[in-house]
């Protein structure tokens, strides 16, 4: 009945934070942990970065993750936005790489197949997924809080398998294996 | 004559990360420091990010900036390269909001402006006003690296003047100042 392993999620955003935490004991997952940041009152973006970062630090030394998975999409309306959500990761990512943890990303239709089977699944039909498997209590009111728990999930199920060539583990990876989505 | 302010310069990519350091005396710019940190010959994005995140957080514990300058263009060619820029930049502001140091960040027309007086000036030309006004013996090869240098004399420039309507020191302010160029 040992912990094999710890594994942070999070879904950072620049209007919330979602983060998840995960124990695997003998194979299985166990919930510890599910909560989020909330941003949209700072109005001033540096304000924003720093709580990401700070919460992210947090949690690395309350919980010892030994993994942290990050939800990242790689789409967004425009450059702007991508600009905001870029920062937000880069922030999120400092704080793991500051404490040399690994981080994988996924993107959201992968954390949705992986939990749900079904790349299109609604953000109810994950979390009630979510839910199910980690017998949760109950559901946050705000269905966003669940991303971060959602991307720890699904690197649980992708950690140990042969990364083939639909595994979308970084930035290079998806760039190869979607050539005519480079615009 | 004491030292009033070190300004540390960053610019933030990832191929080149340029950096530049200088230091305020009797409200006079003195010439401490300009590098780049090389960053193509890795293909792992991660391993460029921790890179920046680590060498300005060495920069701010060697040299105790009071304040950072970032050049921070708003616009890239496509979503893909804002999210890697917006991931760079994130990491370094990471390690400046880590040490409590403010950070300003300036659009690259704004520095160029300061330096030259013309927001189109060649980088040829912004690194010769720069080798004039801070009396550098020499100008690197690669003219990429002064940029991070370019922003912190910007900054020197730019501080202590009132901020009026021109002034882009931040995301919401560039925003409201240039709603047609929101895409």
């Amino acid at each position: 009945m040992s912990v094999e392993k710890i594994i942070l999620g999070i879904d950072p955003g620049t209007t919330i934070m979602g983060f998840g935490i995960i124990k695997v004991v003998n194979k299985k997952m166990e919930f510890i942990q599910l909560n989020e940041l909330l941003l949209q009152k700072y109005s001033d973006h540096y304000v924003k970065l720093k709580l990401i970062f700070e919460r992210t630090i947090e949690l690395i030394d309350t919980y010892h993750p030994d993994e942290i998975a990050i939800e990242a999409p790689f789409f967004g309306k425009n450059v702007q936005s991508m600009l905001k959500l870029g920062r937000a990761q880069g922030v999120a990512m400092a704080a793991g790489l500051s404490r040399e943890i690994p981080i994988t990303e996924y993107a959201p239709k992968k954390i949705k197949m992986a939990i749900t089977g079904n790349g299109n699944a609604s953000k109810e039909q994950v979390a009630k997924m979510l839910q199910s498997l980690l017998k949760l209590k109950s559901l946050p009111k705000n269905l966003d809080a669940t991303d971060g728990l959602a991307a720890a999930v699904c690197h649980f199920y992708n950690a140990g398998k042969v990364t083939g060539s639909k595994s979308y583990t970084g930035w290079s990876a998806f760039v190869k294996q979607n050539p005519k989505k480079i615009r």
